[in-house]
């Protein structure tokens, strides 16, 4: 049954500047659903994230019907859920918690976001070889993503070898041998060469870190390139990469179409997802604006 | 600083039919104030009146700002506060609870809530001698706002003697020696007929308790009737004194006037009282059509 208002709000550490109660309310009050977005930031609760239990369970006695989770709490909240869909059990984390039918039951709307917005932006992208820069969170389900979408296979890239070793070695594990392998940056150069797109899961291009996740050369027209920075949404990879020639996806799609989804499971209603990717333009770029 | 949204909830038992979410709502949507207002229903929740203390720190730790407190959690709800305005610590009992600073402070709105209502409703009711029917929490309230507005003395009536004795000692305390006493039931018409005016607090006249609370013959025209019963806004005793040419005060303007002052605590913004009232007269008509 449709609800006739919505509390949910946002766990995490240093989540301030975070869009999603924007993107939430906006689309709720075009619905004409009183609406309420919270942002529960840890760090001035004093609250360490092990604690992140304890604030499902007071959010859920005090009548949320939902959560985001983010850093560093997508992991350590699994512990205090009644249920997983499979998203999240398979990658092992979670972004949105429905509080349904007296259970907690998490989800993983960071995959199925990727996943629309790539199917959206980059619809006819072949996805044999795919390279993938950054093995973080945010990387384990984006990798989830292209190998659901049904990519052949995928050279997870990392600074730290032993983070993009242990997500290749998961992907492996849920989605086949072989499905996946782990390279250090050295050698991203032979495996773009043969790539069909790049996917970039780190945070350089945001506006705290600027500049170009790798050489300008590696790029090359016949390469999709895939951003999931969306502030700002036009990185300088993808402005190099569009200027050359490249197919690219902004990250903004990913921001909505993870929060329609979770907007979705908290609500039963189906969000515009078209009005709130004009929705992320114009917050994305206001926040830009304001540094 | 005015916020540009509020999370607000009740806390107490049975409280479903609570008009208090749509009193609240109203208000804040005529002023394009996103507002939620929450029912916090300790008895689903499998809670005991002593865990108030434990639900408003968890209202607190996920975003709330503010809550109403209802039976039977009104005064258990004083040792987890860090401070109380004068009108609750006179009265023992909190019905609004403001997170601000950092700091959990209670109030009581049902005092000034009456207050306002008899102010505006009976501005030139004399005030020297007023009996009061009800000596329960709500009587408690409004025997502290009759006082407050200059009451010269109060008889307070209940049908447990010792209920009436303890509040008319507790109004001795706070207001000095004489302003109170407690009489039973039996001795009712030797002090109405007397009195300027009565007061009405117990549940005599709501629909599920119809009837009137005191025979029709110890009413008068020269005595005003005052209700804190607003479902339904008229009751047997109001309609009965209003047809003998009594002045009257319903109960709708104290449910108003506490909502009202916990809306001006909550939000900082001025609440329009008048509009207020239109809505309760809606709302409680509604609620008496719905039985």
């Amino acid at each position: 049954m449709p609800q006739d208002s919505c509390l949910v709000g946002l766990i995490g550490s240093g989540i301030g500047p975070s869009l999603s109660p924007a993107l939430h309310e906006r689309e709720a009050d075009r619905q004409g659903l009183r609406y309420l977005y919270r942002l529960i930031d840890i760090d001035p609760l004093g609250a360490t994230p092990d604690q992140v239990g304890d604030l499902v369970r007071a959010a859920r006695a005090v009548g949320y019907d939902g959560l985001n989770i983010t850093h560093p709490c997508k992991q350590l909240v699994i512990e205090h859920l009644d249920e997983l869909a499979p998203q999240a059990e398979a990658l092992g984390a979670v972004n949105t918690v429905v509080f349904e039918g007296g259970r907690a039951v998490g989800h993983n709307t960071d995959v199925t976001g990727f996943a629309a917005s790539f199917a959206r932006g980059l619809p006819d992208a072949p996805l044999d070889r795919v390279v993938q820069l950054g093995a973080g969170g945010a990387g384990a389900a984006v990798a989830h993503a292209v190998l659901t979408l049904g990519g052949g296979h995928l050279t997870v890239v990392d600074a730290m070898p032993e983070r993009a070793a242990g997500l290749a070695a998961s992907l492996n594990r849920h989605f086949g041998e072989g499905r996946a392998s782990a390279e250090t940056p050295d050698r991203i150069e032979e495996h773009l060469a043969r790539a069909d797109g790049l996917v970039h899961v780190t945070p350089t291009g945001m506006a705290a870190h600027p500049g170009l996740p790798l050489p300008v050369r590696l790029l090359r027209p016949s390469l999709w390139v895939a951003e999931v920075v969306y502030r700002p949404l036009e990185t300088e990879l993808l402005r190099t990469a569009r200027e050359l020639g490249c197919a690219t996806l902004d990250g903004g799609g990913m921001a909505v179409f993870q929060a329609a989804d979770a907007f979705r499971l908290f609500t039963r209603r189906e969000p515009d997802s078209t009005r709130m990717l004009a929705d992320i333009a114009e917050l994305a770029g206001a926040a830009a604006a304001r540094g």
